[in-house]
């Protein structure tokens, strides 16, 4: 029990763009993977709220100009244009079922980027290159436009040492 | 003809990598796909040498110890195992038919790494992340350990805005 507890105590769980805009149908970001694991994702983030893991929230808000957005997409923000995850817009919150508490931390970021291929591999090499000793996705409770993506995604990510458990598996596990 | 010449004054070529330990049949970090690709990767060269573009070589040269690398592959350096590129090291030179010339960059680096999945998409992700307005990679002058893994990964960075000639149209395009 100690040892589970020292785990624990050790993790933190990243929940990144999980916003209007890239979970709804027809939103000016959809990630076609994205809705089906949104039960997987709430599902993740009551284990972590039970296990007392904090939990960190990664969305993108931007200036609804475009300013500080990736120089390839900054067409989005023209007039006229979706102008995808503004501050402030229903885009931008969090999707239906998730929602940020007391003791969470909220990151603002301005880079990638939604999907496996973009966000959460980006933060998943820079975590294994910062030498975090164990970093874990969620296999099913993380996606791309395509299956055939999410896998290859995983496959690169297992190579270089990290974990993909099924959430019942991370959510069973104790050690 | 001014245009071309200003386009290449914009350009660098990365070459990252190309060491025997990641290349030569039996070496301890070997990319299956990067023998293969070896020939495209002299003649980028010299296509960009015969353009003036700045040649920068990435490389590892670690600590025989290996105290900078990464904590997945640290074991690799201890006693009775290969230590990978080790600083000095046969298996950290350049593969043969390429050479650091007069005026090239050289880039030692302790991080990402390797094969289309690793460094060369982290490199591009930070090229696009930092908003360079172009981004190439030559299709057939880089590897993974698996065409599959390479072409997942060359679509991933197409759908990031980034281009992947053949080296013959890199080597006959003038804009």
């Amino acid at each position: 029990m100690a040892e589970t507890d020292s785990k624990w105590k050790k993790t933190a769980l990243l929940v990144i763009d999980m916003q209007n805009d890239f979970i709804l149908p027809g939103g000016p970001m959809l990630v076609k993977g994205g809705q089906a694991i949104v039960p997987n994702v709430i599902k993740a983030v009551e284990v972590a709220r039970g296990r007392g893991i904090p939990i960190i929230w990664v969305v993108r808000e931007h200036d609804p100009l475009g300013r500080d957005v990736e120089l390839f997409r900054r067409h989005l923000y023209s007039p006229g244009k979706p102008k995808p995850t503004s501050k402030g817009s229903f885009g931008a919150e969090l999707v239906d079922g998730l929602e940020i508490k007391g003791d969470d931390y909220k990151l603002v970021k301005t880079r990638f980027s939604v999907q496996t291929p973009n966000c959460i591999r980006q933060t998943v090499f820079d975590a294994v290159a910062l030498d975090y000793q164990s970093v874990t996705v969620i296999i099913d409770a993380t996606a791309a436009a395509t299956p055939e993506i999410h896998v290859a995604n995983i496959l690169d990510m297992n190579n270089i040492g990290v974990t993909a458990p099924t959430l019942a598996e991370w959510a069973e596990s104790n050690t």
